[in-house]
């Protein structure tokens, strides 16, 4: 049985962040996370990829982030259990809880923060018979790696701002792009719909609106789509890659019976600490929702610091917490 | 006439950051603050002084975290009027604003962005005669470099976190250092007050609880303070620097009649946009309350990015917000 303060699902940068914050009000922290290695989607996802919006980083790559925020927790010596869901919480009769890994680990700890960020969705995925046959090989939910495109036939498929920022980018890059919606309108951003549209009448994409997909074929890997037109005929593409993005639908797994309040597929929290409707368990980051809510990363490491300060009461019940500014008192490690 | 989008009292860090976010939106920013440069109280007060709770650096001194974000906001091309106070605020028919400065500057501007941090707050100072003489010589309301204390004889009063926190640290600085509070009990962390009176204990520092200041003299420079003790007999105190530290009171100037919702010395906001009573006025960082408020800058970039998309719709009130990653879409400039 492993001892904390707090068990954070989710090791991504917001969990790690709420190591910092907790740390610093003297609470330890376990991590927990599917992923068989820290930094969450960021790691799993896009390691090399720019980001542009962390405050004080013009730019800075998902895996460097990660790092310097390794760094930056060092103090607080967080332990992890990597590649291990969450099975089961169960609640104490002091209040506290254990939390159940799918290996088996077991965590005893006075608060559950929930930040397990997109690794709690899943992609929504179109009806296709034998869709998961080519799934791994050249049917892909998300563009991980763009490059992994170049030069290649690519069929995009969906009307969302995924199905038209990646339409836009990948038209630079692929040999040739085609995107597909069921629908002559977008549900997407009006600019990027422009683009789209602009791009078509350049030839630079094929655009073909009112399809709607109906079966795939392949061996082994997908060669050919097939669709229908509104007049029922049938449309055969050729293709190396098929991207249907359709959005994320949540997968919260046991988290779903916790009897969290949920809403717009999110976990709704309150503002002044984010916790949950459920006494001691929070949640921050992309997992969470609340009246103003952007899923930006920066938007988590503020929901942690709140949850940090809340959570004390829990972890010193008997103590007055008392709010200290790095810049005049250090970081005092553990 | 100066014509913007967004004015911005304060070019602080949660100022600039303010720019990037509403420039992600294609809206311009002119920043006005009443310091000679930019950087708020960072670049004021503690530009060497290394900051550790900046999600992603481990530590950053203040004006290295200002140098960056200058360069993050470089595409977004802000202007800025620095030296200059603002003087009034004038609604337009249209709903718009004109920002008016000390220096005559005009900013007519959609939105008006409050972020002057502790720059709209000044020292709260003790009732004594003469104590304006010394100001500027030895007399200090905070500490911007403990350096300057170095080997000096210091007397600091006050019973709140700032004085025992300062008392702890000058203790192994100053060659003498002097605690005076009229109580005999501190307001201050119980953490920070046991380690005052050790201190005391070992003979580190002197600690003189309920006791009175009653008045300073000096010749030019403050040479002794004179106190009364609980029998009202006077103890004279000779010193080199004096430093009472009883807390901030808000100074927000003209600000204070623009109609805003005051709360617990700051500007109440909400957490949805964190936008103030006032329509197209926001307040974000240190200047502003909400349940569950902490002044930190990394809670400051969180209020920049939600008051960014609500202060879409007065920039562009035709368009619909469409919200892009920039992992995705890249900073595009103007």
């Amino acid at each position: 049985m492993i001892t904390t303060d707090i068990c954070i699902i989710g090791a991504g940068p917001v969990g790690l962040f709420a190591v910092f914050e907790a740390g610093l009000l003297k609470m330890r922290c376990h991590l927990i996370d599917a992923l068989p290695q820290i930094g969450g989607q960021l790691s799993e996802i896009y390691p090399h990829k720019p980001i542009y919006d962390i405050p004080g980083y013009p730019s800075i790559t998902a895996q460097e982030l990660i790092d310097n925020q390794l760094e930056q927790i060092k103090p607080f010596q967080p332990t992890f259990s990597l590649g291990e869901r969450v099975d089961a919480l169960q609640k104490q009769d002091d209040g506290s809880y254990i939390v159940v890994g799918s290996e088996g680990t077991q965590i005893h700890c006075q608060v559950v923060v929930i930040a397990g960020g997109l690794g709690c969705f899943e992609p929504r995925k179109p009806e296709l018979e034998n869709l998961t046959t080519y799934e791994g090989k050249n049917v892909h939910y998300m563009v991980k790696d763009p490059e992994k495109f170049r030069d290649q036939r690519i069929v995009i498929a969906g009307g969302g701002d995924s199905a038209l920022d990646w339409t836009i980018f990948l038209s630079d890059i692929a040999k040739e792009v085609t995107l597909v919606h069921r629908s002559d309108s977008f549900r997407g951003a009006p600019d990027s719909a422009e683009k789209v549209f602009n791009l078509a009448q350049q030839g630079k994409i094929n655009l073909l609106l009112s399809h709607n997909l109906h079966k795939l074929n392949g061996n082994g890997h997908l060669e050919t789509i097939h669709l229908t037109n509104k007049s029922k005929e049938e449309v055969v593409l050729p293709t190396d890659h098929f991207i249907p993005l359709y959005g994320l639908s949540p997968k919260l797994g046991p988290i779903a019976d916790w009897g969290l309040t949920i809403d717009k597929n999110a976990i709704a929290v309150n503002t002044f600490d984010y916790s949950t409707n459920v006494e001691r368990i929070f949640a921050i980051g992309d997992i969470n929702t609340y009246p103003g809510k952007l899923k930006l990363i920066l938007c988590g490491y503020h929901e942690a610091a709140l949850m940090a300060q809340s959570a004390f009461k829990y972890v010193y019940p008997e103590q007055k917490l008392s709010f200290k500014y790095t810049t005049v008192n250090g970081v005092n490690a553990f």
